[in-house]
């Protein structure tokens, strides 16, 4: 697409200020979480799901590509623009259209934030599952792109379990209205989940009616200390084959820990090779049993300590660790290339003992940690992407660990999504013939190709290249 | 559609055992368990995903409607062959595939029991969620097709929540494989969600990998009557507002009590003019709390007497009306017409005020009863299907039902689906934007509508008349 954008009727449609064309926004709004950049032509600000559908129709018309974006703190390059055009920002549509406590639900426009459904949630003892690191300052219509989860997915279930309906302008311009406002419902076909994880690239969702929970009255935290990092795996499969589930079961390697112990000295037994910290929750009465069965299935070969937090105010004693994991980790960024991977729990152990070969086969450190209840695994390799002989050893280690991944029968990514940063890979997970038809159904919701071109699927052939780190 | 099937080829794909023209075996396969009935040409038998293909392939060389088949438990005529063609039955796949407790996931073929699967799961203290009346006897493929619920759908969800991935033949004949085997995963668009409740218009579910959950050690059965519908359906509010959910909370209106007491004599306190039966579960040590902070939502203006049994085996006492409901309403069928509407909880006092208004307004009875914390009520309106003038009223009144049930915020059907029975009410609740969306989705998928057609999606304008009853 050559094409310029639009400004003129963009901002005939919405206003001067509406769009923003100085390169002062444009930088601003040139990229995300991920270490990519590119310039877009302008920035528009949307207030409402009709300015929403002016903007989509603007831009087919000139055959514009456009790019919606929340907050922009997906990993993946999903809100770069990648092919230039247009950055539709929601960040102005915030409203809380409904909230019904009664009814678990909650309608709200795209560009809410997670932590104000929280807020508003946890007035009436309710929350939204997904829970990602960035859930005070992501919104809900990003969760809804990427398909977001966060540790407690694995209790809670992900963005996928978490919606009754969506209102979304697909790339024809067309408003269309998903799902229902009940816990059930079996009428048409389930676009709501269609959505889910699209990146954007089907249609843009505008509103939302969110699926809230009862916050349990109680919650605790443990933390085990194992001597190595199968051990620590063997006992996830065992905690995850009982009834009694965590709110989250998350892991950290030997070299989190140790990352995390030159952060914060951590009072952890000698000889510490991989830690399990865990939650619970319940009301009271019941949390106590939940922890003892936890702890039971936690019980076996290489598990040097189980704490318990006595207390809720006694959490941060437990979960230091992970605490002082995320400045450790911050600290080395941008050295480090972050991966999303997720295999069946009971192949945890293979998956872990694979990337310890890889780290050493590659001479690059390898620091993992994630979501293990889901066998949701956060693979960072440490290195410069400025040094580009460096970054080659990283490709082809990054090769070896996709196929790891997928010969443990598991995913290229339990959470992230694919962005730009994954798309060359997913042909590898995903077969022709169904590519092919998520293909089809691409050229259905938006013919010309306008909505986030470049992302989620991989390129056909024949595609467009995709530009990155450019600006 | 009127080319004969193409019997000769389906023969030397599959053998001349496998199809079968005779006219016994074309009456067995002509029905579900709707009131509907349609013969098929013939009835072809696959035993593979491969012959399904093929079944597939020579079906659309020929034009001829295919209308896949489980075991016909559905109630909306989703797989009678209104259009004639072929009935492709699937109870020779029973296979059991793969079978992971550790990883809670077991693959099968479409045509496994839901009963085979909770028995397999059941050795390892797991279940499959939905768990519709049929659950002995319908098969897994069926309930993906319908999106089936159950009861235990109020705390554990439906199927659309309890599947990992999905094999299926789309019209083209291509295999489509969707999903993945992890418990999280966002690479590529959902077709796993779209398949659910499709009803075998968009694919051919061959093989299915199912999500298990672990299955609570205890469970105990609960009674609450009250004084009038209102009160109870307050109630049902009232105990979904808070976190102890049942995981069975089914509501019985007057009329089914009475139905149910003139069955088997019931031990109710005098005034009792309706019904809650819950189920709680959980770990023994846990489970008396859950039932006591049920008991306390339960509490309110109109509750006449609270029964909780004391252990597993009292159960039957407390349930006791529930069981005689069921003989009861088989003694009036086919002499009424069963609903299945849904509205959000807050709404179901309003939902069941409603319902007796038009009840009056139509001089017709109507017993409602359902998965009330799922807003879900089975609407059933006694009457002769075969008195013309009073199938008239009970138009009218249906046609009142689904008006209301709109207005309060609800869906025409919870679990049960669309089939040839609701699908002249869809554009009632779908829009038509996006309702043509799902029709382009349908052509994608079956570029010769030679799938289940007639069912799901209401007719496009100049669309095909149903041939409804024929036989």
């Amino acid at each position: 697409m050559s094409a310029s954008a639009p400004i003129a009727s963009l901002r005939q449609a919405l206003g001067v200020e509406a769009v923003r064309d100085d390169i002062a926004e444009r930088i601003a709004y040139s990229y995300d979480n991920s270490r990519m950049q590119a310039l877009p032509e302008a920035v528009v600000f949307a207030h409402s799901h009709d300015e929403v559908v002016k903007v989509v129709r603007t831009c087919r018309e000139a055959r514009t590509p456009l790019v919606v974006r929340g907050r922009g703190t997906n990993t993946t390059g999903a809100s770069v623009p990648t092919e230039g055009g247009i950055v539709l920002s929601l960040e102005g549509m915030q409203r809380i259209l409904d909230y019904r406590p009664a009814d678990r639900l909650l309608v709200c426009e795209a560009g809410t934030l997670n932590g104000a459904v929280q807020e508003q949630a946890a007035a009436d003892g309710l929350f939204w599952a997904p829970d990602p690191t960035s859930t005070g300052y992501s919104t809900v219509g990003g969760n809804i792109a990427c398909g977001a989860g966060g540790p407690r997915a694995v209790k809670y279930g992900t963005t996928r379990e978490a919606l009754l309906g969506l209102r979304a302008v697909d790339g024809h311009g067309e408003t269309l209205i998903c799902g229902c406002r009940t816990s059930k419902g079996v009428v048409g076909y389930d676009l709501t989940r269609l959505l889910v994880g699209s990146e954007g690239t089907l249609a843009i969702v505008t509103e939302a009616t969110l699926r809230l929970l009862p916050r349990p009255s109680a919650r605790r935290d443990m933390r085990a200390a194992f001597s190595d990092v199968n051990s620590a795996a063997a006992a996830v499969a065992r905690i995850m084959g009982q009834a009694a589930i965590p709110c989250a079961l998350e892991l950290m390697d030997e070299q989190c820990v140790a990352l995390a112990q030159a952060h914060t000295p951590l009072d952890l037994p000698a000889g510490t090779g991989a830690l399990l910290l865990l939650s619970a929750d319940g009301d009271e009465a019941s949390i106590a049993n939940e922890i003892a069965a936890i702890a039971r299935a936690a019980e076996g070969d290489g598990l040097l300590e189980w704490r318990a937090a006595a207390d809720e105010a006694d959490a941060a004693s437990v979960w230091g660790a992970r605490k002082a994991l995320s400045p450790a980790l911050r600290s080395l960024a941008p050295k480090k290339i972050n991966e999303d991977v997720a295999v069946p729990v009971s192949r945890l152990a293979e998956l872990l003992a694979g990337l310890r070969e890889q780290s050493a086969r590659h001479g690059l450190q390898i620091v993992n940690f994630g979501h293990a209840g889901n066998g949701n695994i956060h693979v960072n390799i440490l290195a410069d992407p400025d040094d580009p002989s460096q970054m080659a050893t990283v490709d082809a280690c990054l090769d070896a660990v996709f196929t790891l991944v997928l010969s443990l029968g598991g995913t290229l990514s339990g959470e992230h999504g694919v962005g730009v940063a994954k798309r060359d890979f997913v042909a590898r997970e995903i077969d022709a013939t169904t590519l092919a038809r998520m293909r089809d159904i691409k050229r259905l919701f938006d013919p010309d190709g306008i909505l986030n071109p470049g992302k989620t699927l991989p390129a056909a052939p024949g595609g467009t290249v995709i530009a990155t780190e450019g600006c």
